[in-house]
């Protein structure tokens, strides 16, 4: 077997572990005879990997019974319609912190459902910050405040630190760094991630929300976009989508093996700090964003020169570090170090990075 | 390894062959040293994935290119909703016959849509029979008509035979038997089916359209449940299932090898006459669907006892013979064979049926 270090930004590296375990149980789950994928989602074979993922998913976010977490499908997009139209009437005022593109999207989105606002933007900056977050600032009347906590494309995070409890609801896309540090989930009322990022495969996304909102929704709302739908039906309203569910489950028992998201968190920022460090000493490298701001999860630099950075990222392909290539929007390099990256991937690239100085001073 | 049979209605059996490659390729897809669920959805990789498992279905249904087959999710409870709001106004009419509960949602979700209209319905008998497709009767203001063509809790269907070409677009869901049997699919307008009945896992679901169907939907539909949206960017305008999309595109190689449409359709008549003719001639067991109108993939059966049905679902699953039981809405007994349902399974639990009559007379 080919041995690689995949730095894409989603889907992205999953554990060995994990895969080697849906490997083994591909064709005979427990001794049932049948793949996960061959199960009837009605079965308490399958009911069992549901709701321990749910639980464990619950519990590794500290969330309590006052949250319901859901297996949702359509991604992050199908959040930015649910949202608005599950939290506000059309004349309902919410409140967006454009961070990046993807909070730019869910902004526009909502448009087609209330009346959002935005409160503070670093767009004209490229968001290489991200803006105060200054709640006296809001409208009085916005019903929440929308964040995007890791921007994958830019390389930022809003640290928790930055995460005060405000008055007003927080609702948030973590789709990029769920469970990678420690957040007080308790101070958001309805949080969503792909699951393509930090927890699973593509095809599932997570949203936990407070019980308080799952409210009955207007008429003109489809079914399979209200909250409500899959909150009263454990989000098997209808078929979900199983297999998906599963791995995440499995990567939901890794995290707890390894040690919980304070584990994580510890050797999250240890990989970073590698990386961030030696960025920081080179001559040649160089990442943008404003320190206090950096994401622990996707490390963006440059070198200055779009040609020798296409150099790089096709040196880098040829010494098994895969998917260095920064977005199509931004360009330069990002490597993505989720969860699942092992150190020894940001090692590696470390020290291709160094090869590469030394030869193209 | 347990061996069964699973005659699960959905998520379902799926061809060993399939199973095996897809475990084989879990860790290392050709050598990429990454499995299909850590790919990036933008990889050159993957995108053969992507365009080989369309072109392979498009070519087993007899679509050319008026047609554009989108892979989405959400499942037919999402197209209950998609249909209208991407092919209808708020004013306009549009005709369902109502041929079980799931034809019956699909009437009522785009209620919140538009004026949808019941061309006619068997609900009186239980669905047991497939109402006539008139034409005449239509409201000759309607856009459409909608259908189900196989009713995988009531075991009927509608036969090739009975679909006409209509002066009407035609829009139906063949989620339960999408490639069983020949029918020529260039006479509907649009399909859809969930893949997690005859043609993979759950998490994806399979729409083709004729592509001067796709067009700027209104302003109030979210962009995720737009076809313009995914029909523009390929199904890639956000992070696809991708590994639900590559074990359907196993799937389809799978029936290309098996001899295609033509092949399977061969087999499964033999399969649901052997299962029929064995009821028909049996004084236990009984099959209420008028004969013209029985289903090729869900065989539906009561003893007319349902104590006694209990009993022999109860005895199945101790040999191996899964998931028999009728849907909770009908009670009974249902035996799901969909193309990866082998002949021997068929066979297996025809035996046991005659042991169990023997034993229960």
């Amino acid at each position: 077997m080919k041995k690689i270090y995949n730095f894409s930004a989603g889907p992205s590296t999953l554990p060995v572990e994990v895969l080697e375990k849906a490997q083994k149980e591909m064709l005979d789950y427990k001794n049932s005879g049948m793949s996960v994928m061959e199960m009837s989602h009605r079965s308490s074979l399958y009911d069992e990997i549901h709701n321990e993922a749910k639980e464990d998913l619950m519990k590794l976010m500290g969330l309590d019974e006052d949250y319901e977490l859901l297996f949702l499908q359509g991604g992050g997009s199908t959040q930015f319609a649910m949202i608005p139209m599950n939290l506000l009437n059309k004349d309902d005022i919410a409140s967006y912190l454009i961070t990046g593109s993807w909070a730019d999207k869910a902004y526009k989105e909502a448009k087609k459902f209330a009346k959002p606002e935005i409160l503070a933007s670093s767009k004209e900056d490229i968001y290489t910050y991200i803006p105060e977050i200054d709640e006296s600032k809001m409208n009085e009347k916005s019903k929440f405040l929308y964040l995007c906590v890791n921007n994958t494309i830019y390389g930022t995070r809003i640290s928790p630190e930055k995460i005060g409890k405000l008055n007003k609801p927080l609702v948030a896309d973590i789709s990029s760094n769920i469970l990678s540090e420690k957040y007080d989930y308790n101070k958001f009322d309805l949080v969503f991630a792909g699951a393509q990022k930090n927890l699973g495969p593509a095809g599932v996304t997570i949203v936990a929300l407070k019980k308080d909102l799952i409210k009955e929704t207007r008429e003109e709302i489809p079914t399979m976009l209200s909250y409500k739908t899959h909150a009263d039906k454990n989000s098997l309203y209808n078929t979900p989508p199983c297999f998906a569910i599963y791995v995440t489950g499995l990567v939901a028992k890794w995290i707890k093996k390894m040690g919980g998201v304070e584990a994580m968190e510890e050797i999250n920022k240890e990989k970073s700090k590698l990386l961030y460090d030696f960025i920081d000493n080179s001559s040649l490298y160089k990442n943008n964003v404003k320190l206090e701001d950096r994401s622990l999860m996707n490390i963006v630099f440059v070198t200055g020169d779009a040609e020798l950075d296409a150099k790089f990222v096709k040196g880098a392909k040829e010494k098994g570090l895969e998917n260095l290539k920064g977005h199509r929007t931004v360009g330069g390099m990002r490597a993505s170090i989720y969860n699942a990256m092992p150190i020894e991937g940001v090692k590696a690239l470390i020290d291709y990075m160094k090869d590469f100085e030394r030869e193209n001073r």
